[in-house]
């Protein structure tokens, strides 16, 4: 079993930290937050306010018609407890006339327009509030791919981004994140009963262990396998993190070469 | 005076080979593209339906209530001629609502609300054809910043990214794009009678030039200067490419030193 545990005030103080350096470099002291009543949107926020003061920062909540309503009471806790402003906006009639032109679309493709026209929101309210939109992405789902291109992952600054979904949870205890929350099984919310490590087909815990050693150890798959890993799993890892490779870096460009200039 | 001028069968070449080589490397034989109507994404239309056959590449065009229907018309001009598949869809259903919920918003939201509502069907798109957005920016937009983030600069490959506006134009004729196209104000298409060099303030012949010296010949503001550009431009074009930084990097991520883990 490897050790994820993480020293949470050391972690929290080199985030608030980035959070204030990375606004006050762009010249601006406000920040908003795609706040969906999961757990990583809930400590990203909470980071945020206590960086740049809950009144410069904007939680926007952004519901579906299908979303749980759950998920809007849990947001609500977070922006009570934290004393954020705060913004609702129902994304519905402005996916619905893309859903009804291609009704043949599958879950997928919903669940991408949906985290897009969320963006959408967010970007627009950032220009609205004069902040820079904060992402609430974690390590594990940027090394799955675990995210919509130009949805979820897009942001300005990305305070998570190296942190693994079972350290998000760890800090989000230490920092004071309502309960209900920590405790619910994470999910991206698009249907009734959806989870993340149901459609992913692995726990949090196993595939963050197994990240570490790939990624931080860099263990080929035999080191992999002795360290109890099941062969298939460990493949199927890996071929998660090339196939999503794409989603974390730039697209690529056609370089001119000058002596065609 | 700089010459820009391009060995445009080199050139194409080029980037036909590049369009080939990415997709096939990411497994995909067939492209989309958002057709404006413009000259940019005339021309990469162009270069992909030489390099991936016309069958394999899907035009999308997706006009707004107060697009020019001359764009929509210049699309068709290009799909004509060059017998790609397409596809129109009227974004107008997607953006009213927000339009509506937030009256007091700029031109400048409305537009970044546009491209990226573009950019949600592009990549929709994609996933129906089973194919790779292509993007349509050139160097002069990307230096300058002339685009939405997660709007019309977002795309998996980017053939024309090294090429300065005034070399699309030569690169365009030579290919063959229809001379409505490569006469025509260039526009984001807004409003009525907007034009990118009204916009900026200056014409890309004059910006193509000083992005040249300050990019690829690292030239100092004297040199500029003794270049013959005043001096204000000079620093209204260094201050836009600094300021529009951003837009041409991947998001910060706040680095956990692994002693804190």
């Amino acid at each position: 079993m490897i050790d994820l545990t993480i020293d949470t005030t050391a972690v929290k103080h080199i985030i608030i930290d980035f959070i204030r350096k990375q606004l006050s470099q762009a010249g601006y002291t406000r920040g908003v937050i795609n706040l969906s009543g999961g757990i990583d949107s809930a400590l990203a926020c909470t980071l945020a306010a206590e960086a740049l003061g809950p009144q410069n920062v904007r939680a926007i909540r952004l519901p579906y018609r299908a979303s749980s309503p759950d998920s809007l009471a849990h947001a609500q806790l977070v922006i009570d407890s934290l004393g954020v402003q705060s913004i609702t906006y129902r994304i519905t009639p402005m996916v619905a006339p893309l859903f009804k032109a291609f009704p043949e679309m599958s879950q997928l493709r919903r669940g991408n327009i949906l985290a897009r026209a969320r963006m959408i929101v967010l970007y627009d309210q950032s220009v609205a509030f004069h902040g820079l939109p904060i992402g609430t992405g974690n390590k594990t789902e940027i090394l799955l791919g675990y995210t919509t291109i130009y949805g979820d992952a897009a942001c300005a600054i990305n305070p998570l981004g190296d942190l693994y979904k079972t350290q998000v949870r760890q800090l989000a205890r230490a920092v004071g994140v309502p309960e209900p929350i920590i405790q619910k099984p994470p999910s991206a919310d698009l249907w009734d009963g959806q989870t993340d490590e149901g459609e992913l087909g692995f726990t949090y815990t196993e595939v963050d262990q197994l990240l570490y050693l790939l990624v931080e150890r860099r263990a080929t798959l035999s080191e992999c396998r002795e360290a109890g890993f099941e062969e298939e799993f460990v493949r199927q890892v890996v071929g998660r993190i090339q196939r999503m490779h794409f989603k974390r870096v730039l697209p690529p460009v056609a370089v001119i070469p000058k002596g065609s200039a």
